[in-house]
């Protein structure tokens, strides 16, 4: 590896607080890309929903009649008011609560008072604004853009990236599985900080001791993580990927037997992190919430018939990463608060570990265009 | 009524959030226009006085020696300190706490330590800093214009709007009226959404069952209250504008039989939203304390002997617009939660109920001038 | 004196409030002239540290294996981690959480996890970033400026203004001092609002009965502060400076027995209040957090000997400056919120007994440069 290589830069200090990056990020980034809303089989009901916000958009997205999930801009087109006020839930038609205007599940403009004598009232034209949708791995992907980009396009190379083959991700199965806990955490930190956390392995040996008791690997600087297609096996003396190290959860369908005793942590850009464990997945998703702050869900996802099981208690596995996620977004908040100073107005250091760290700010870069890069 | 007139477009979304836009809102409409600032009652005796703000504003209303009315910025022309730190009083002076300036209630400068020594000092340029004021209709009205013009002008088209006649509003005698009651609202929408949510009666029916089962003309799209002169009237088995409907409190004094069961609703621009009941008015004063916030003065007024009598118990007729109020605010957040969306970016539709808010925003858009029209 | 010189404006209100005008001071005052950090006591044994925010920049403060006192940006030269995350306490070395690189006491990068992997890195170029910083009369001064000017060019005026000589300050004997109490105190005004008030006793007469009582002088409105040399004497009644009058703590040590009934009061600028009493010393350090925010960082010092006797007892001594405190700071806040007003656009009036504030002013503006004083 050069020396050039060796110690590139972090992004300047600004990238992580300037409000009008910030603001960039959310029209370029997020405003133009696809990002994942949550799960897939939140909405697989007719009239199952769920709401997510991205960036200053509020969406609802919604399971049809005819079993199609669409996405929507949560604004009434008459007067502006947000319709769909739960998180999730299950509905037959949305009714804005303002002057009853309703939709229906597939956003047509169903009816409104007096609408009969609004002589020349164009209905199609006040239809709920859709947003673009593809269901991908059991997750929502949405995109805001009115022209959005491939979806593969945009996730694929992560998988060729960490995987021999796609066929190697593809036995997690991730379609099939279901939420067995979900954590969502607020931290007081750019959004890159958290997404940057998971894309390196040197901090992992001083902050987080019982991972790497789990993943002794993890323990050095250049982790097995950075082979492509090999995952980081766990300690000889673990059963399970869990706090207490055991464990005898079956392993997820797809996998073989070579497959039960290793992990694999790779992103979906911009801000999905994903980790495959054999016997569950976890799934981080980081929703910038303002330049300095981060909601990050956390879902731990299982095979249908472990959650369905009424013996089903996730706790032990969820705790390692709970404890993980605790370490981190200290170190995250303690890094945002010296991103203002003048030590750290070109940016600081990367070390050979943190490879991974250039290629995410190089798509960043890429993605926000050439004024992006002037910051 | 023609087709372009039926759709109009409500005003952009910024126009409800952005700082900017906000920051000229208050210049040349708050700060260039009659403001109502309370009621007269208030500073009726010699010494009374009540503050209260406009945008930056901080004004000490106070009623002098010889029983004028005046209004001064609440400013030591010193050294700049509030000087009258209570909500409403009665003082015999104002004295700064910071070094003991101290002005009569005609606004001099009174006195200061040491003033004797001050070779060459000009008492008179240093007396508070006046604020327009008219008094009218029972209410105070501040003008923070160096210029200001007419309040008539400025009043007088909305009750030739709602009203045969200017008698005809006489007739309920509001400046003779006492507050029976008031509640403060805290809402997290902006100011204009508040007015417009009273210039329409198209969210009546699905918004306010209560409100419409005493006044049923409210429950069809274009209410009786369009209409010159005519208000809507009561239910037949409404005794009386309360939340149960029923009640036996004397008609206002200068009403006529024909007039004690009907409601009139108007604004006087740009903030003053008044009801008018047989028995009492309701008077709604809309502070903007931010682009998304707005504080909401409600006070009920009742002819003087019913207040001072021992029995009186404003409960009932209060409970009604209490419970309006709170269902209005209700959908005035969820409407400012919209308007940051790109759905909402050039505005909303405007059906044919709602054609008071075209003649709203065409004001508000006169008042901020050519610059303001481009927001 | 002249008429001019008597009724000199005080700064336009803007300079209290608005934020460009605040960054403007951040940058050119407090980011390029010396500020006192804290008390030199705190850093007097190997690896006794303290940490002090200075407008965006937080520093740590350490004294090294060789006994020098040094000031760092408390900021891991790698990813950006606050490192030092203690207001105060003893270290051996400074290690990142994030990552564990480790720094010693004196700067130096010591290690980081697989250093010695990283061909061509260059740890002289990883080292803690430097702050000048000097230690005067007890005080630690820091100088953010990488070009610093003269500490004793910027304090040393302010002696040669308040005392006869410098010996006759010298005496106090403030480096050998220690602090029996500190109290820190969250303003809700600009910081020059904070100085302001601690320049002129103008305000004493009315706001602060009990500290006229000891001192009589400050009744009066150009006080004995103002000559050179001389201090405002204590009342004949009062034995000591206390709340109560009494007291029997005996003299510092280097005073003489001429000195020990009188007060002296004078600022370091920008932001350091110096109060000196025969048997303490009184030092206030005002640190801008906010265009409208200011932490007081209040301590009283005392004789060594004084506050190791078991018997001390600083109640009574910090009870009088403690309600000066928060008379002050009281009319600070009223004063903060009219700076605001159209009455204040172009500043308020300075009398007399206020001349010292137009030093400040002036000082303020040279510091700020031809910019600031556009302002």
């Amino acid at each position: 590896m050069a020396t050039v290589e060796h110690f590139a830069s972090t992004l300047p200090g600004g990238a992580y607080y300037d409000p009008a990056r910030y603001a960039q990020e959310i029209a370029r980034i997020f405003g133009e890309h696809w990002v994942c809303a949550g799960r897939a089989e939140s909405v697989k009901r007719p009239g199952d929903f769920i709401t997510v916000t991205i960036g200053d958009e509020h969406i609802v997205v919604v399971c049809g009649q005819d079993r199609t999930v669409r996405a929507f801009l949560n604004v009434c087109r008459h007067r502006g008011a947000r319709i769909c006020t739960d998180g999730a839930g299950s509905a037959n038609v949305f009714q804005c609560r303002y002057h009853a205007w309703t939709y229906t599940l597939e956003g047509k403009l169903q009816g409104a008072p007096n609408i009969a004598s609004f002589a020349g009232f164009d209905r199609d034209a006040h239809a709920l604004v859709p947003v673009a949708i593809e269901m991908w791995q059991g997750l929502i992907w949405l995109n805001l853009s009115p022209m959005p980009g491939s979806l593969a396009e945009q996730v694929q190379p992560a998988l060729h990236e960490r995987f021999a083959s796609v066929e190697q991700f593809e036995r997690y199965g991730m379609s099939d599985l279901v939420t067995g806990k979900r954590i969502t955490y607020d931290v007081a930190a750019n959004w890159k900080l958290v997404v940057e956390n998971f894309l390196e392995c040197y901090h992992c040996a001083p902050m987080h001791p019982e991972f790497c008791a789990l993943l002794p690997g993890f323990r050095v600087a250049v982790p097995p993580q950075g082979m492509v297609g090999t995952g980081t096996p766990f300690a000889d003396d673990v059963e399970q990927f869990s706090l207490s190290g055991t464990g005898n959860r079956p392993r997820l369908p797809g996998l073989t037997e070579g497959e039960d005793r290793q992990y694999f942590g790779f992103i979906f850009p911009p801000n999905v992190l994903v980790s495959l464990l054999p016997d569950h997945v976890v799934v981080h998703t980081a929703h910038p919430r303002g330049p300095e702050r981060t909601e990050v869900v956390c879902d731990w996802l299982f095979a249908p018939d472990v959650v369905a099981d009424p013996a089903f208690d996730p706790g032990d596995t969820v705790a390692i990463f709970d404890l993980v996620n605790t370490q981190d977004w200290d170190v995250c908040e303690l890094t945002q608060q010296g991103m203002r100073s003048r030590a750290y107005a070109r940016g600081g250091t990367l070390v050979p570990a943190e490879h991974d760290l250039v290629s995410f700010h190089t798509l960043i870069q890429a993605w926000l265009g050439a004024s992006g890069a002037e910051q």
